[in-house]
């Protein structure tokens, strides 16, 4: 597998773990869940089977310099920096079309910078199946048995066999409650996890075919990687690209899409939530990451940036305390997988600059 | 009333109020109902009565340098500083000889420093009242009719009237719950206020009878009073006496304690409940001094030293945040009124400092 690449997706901005994420802190460099950051623990899982030199990562501009830093085992040109945001399809094209251009038979895995996956055994294991599958121009997702009808994640629908993987039948969006528990309780349904492995010119054919303004963008940007001109080219040839996903601009209509049953651990890590879910406990149910002193308090979660700030919780149950340097959130467990309202309201009381 | 002195009682340590109290920064320094500390508060209630001059303070040695400091409106060698507290009788005994050694025929009322009184003129009104009553060397107290069957207060029994006042029949102790609805229905009994006026001889009266030995000490003290001897004749004076309250020690057993029938409203502020109280409320009953962004939170208490540091709460009801520099406490409001099992946490778990 030695033109098996990995790239990490660095795109998210992070009003979820807010006030620990801010704009100039997003989720995947806070290490939510233990001493190392998100993107970081992404990093590490993947260096047993990927020497440093394959594992890229693509970032917004204002995080290189910390993710560069961050990632110090990697080289540091392997940090590619978007102009700007473009969403997913234009991330995945800008990877395939420097990845190919620097190796003619790349084949990579695309994965998000700051998931939960355990234990990484496993996910070595299906890496290599998929990249197996990707060596006949499949397009390869990783499908989760759902332990629960989340109506957060999108799933795929597994359709007839194919090889030792399956076809995968259908894309479907976050259903509503009622579709989720059919979909558990059908057995045909996975989350989709939003990793993806395939050849660098099967991704760009199939860009080519459904996005072609894409494909026009990212081929002249090609022409101009190792060369002087980069910057400009990509500068302004990026900015053209609409924003789309890839799930929906490229993945739902395309040609032969397969999926590897995973067998391991697997969560987006999407609130606060989640995060005390992969938390130790204490006997009474708590995750305390903070010198706290937690009485007559269950169910709870305390965390804290600040690691000389005494938090003290005094007849609490399931409620998340989240302290900064500069503020605090304090919220019963329910209210905490959306902080959307919070964040408006702070926007709207000029308080941008906690944000 | 040229021979009338206020002494301010400034003894609290206030763990009550952790973690914006602590063993440096007791209640009394901390501006809990404004933007003035509690005890400038009750020096700023008193001087429409008093001259400066003529208001004293008796504190702890280790807060003599911020109380002076604090209360810039006061001759600095008014702030009195006790070598060791030594409780309240003893106190009342410095106080007693050190103003009849100035004005022999000096009266005073004795006040605490943490309390809620208003409005001012109705306590003007009965200090007056009070002052008069005193002449006839009556220790003169100050009964609060209750306006619910408190439990944290003690009581006074009203007797037969003495003049325009009341005498006190009985002085009894924190009563339980069944006892202080009994009181309150009865109509007899009032909230023991803790606020005196005496003659300084008449109450020095009172304590050779009831507490000789106090008394010979406070004599030795008196003796040496503007000589260079007093700070070690305080010093090893002061250290001899018994703790005992002036309450229990001389009050209870006094020949004609009379009562003021108060017509203002007080309350000691006991707790984090007082404060929220007495704080103004905004439209879901939340009581907030702190950057904050409350957000479907209803009859909740939000106080933050650092008016810098945003506290965002979201779906909460009745929940009391506290934050300090190094510190936050998060409660349900009813067990904001009592500290002690926190406390003692704090202390078993190594963390002093953070009291």
């Amino acid at each position: 597998m030695s033109s098996f690449y990995a790239v990490i997706l660095a795109g998210g901005s992070g009003t979820r773990f807010w006030p620990m994420s801010r704009a100039s802190l997003p989720k995947q460099l806070l290490p939510l869940l233990g001493p190392e950051t998100m993107i970081r623990r992404t990093v590490t899982r993947l260096l047993p089977q990927f020497p440093p030199e394959r594992v890229f990562v693509i970032c917004g501009r204002p995080y290189r310099d910390l993710i560069q830093r961050d990632l110090d085992m990697l080289p540091p040109q392997n940090v590619i920096d978007e102009p700007q945001g473009r969403d997913t399809a234009a991330a995945v094209g800008l990877a395939a079309v420097t990845l190919q251009w620097k190796d003619p038979g790349a084949t990579f895995a695309m994965l998000p910078a700051d998931h939960h996956i355990a234990p990484a055994e496993r996910f070595h294991h299906a890496l290599r199946a998929a990249y197996e599958a990707a060596q006949t121009n499949a397009l390869v997702t990783f499908g989760i048995r759902p332990t629960r009808p989340a109506t957060g994640y999108g799933y795929l629908e597994r359709g007839e066999r194919d090889g030792s993987l399956f076809r995968v039948k259908r894309f479907c969006e976050k259903p509503d409650e009622t579709r989720a528990r059919a979909f558990v309780a059908g057995g045909r349904h996975y989350w989709n996890s939003g990793m993806f492995v395939w050849r660098a010119d099967a991704i760009l054919a199939e860009i080519r075919r459904s996005l072609p303004g894409h494909h026009e963008e990212l081929l002249a940007i090609q022409a101009a990687l190792g060369t002087s001109r980069l910057p400009d080219i990509l500068a302004e040839r990026y900015a053209r690209i609409p924003k789309i996903s890839i799930d929906y601009g490229v993945m739902e209509k395309a040609q032969r899409v397969v999926m590897v049953e995973a067998d391991f651990e697997w969560d987006d890590v999407g609130s606060w939530i989640a995060v005390a879910d992969h938390r130790e406990k204490d006997a009474d149910g708590n995750a305390v990451d903070a010198l706290s002193v937690p009485i007559d308090t269950r169910d709870s979660f305390v965390v804290s940036s600040d690691d000389r700030h005494l938090i003290a919780t005094l007849g609490l149950e399931g409620v998340v305390v989240v302290h900064t340097r500069d503020a605090t959130l304090v919220c019963p467990k329910e209210r905490a997988e959306d902080l959307k309202k919070l964040i408006e309201a702070i926007r709207a009381k000029g308080l941008e600059k906690y944000l």
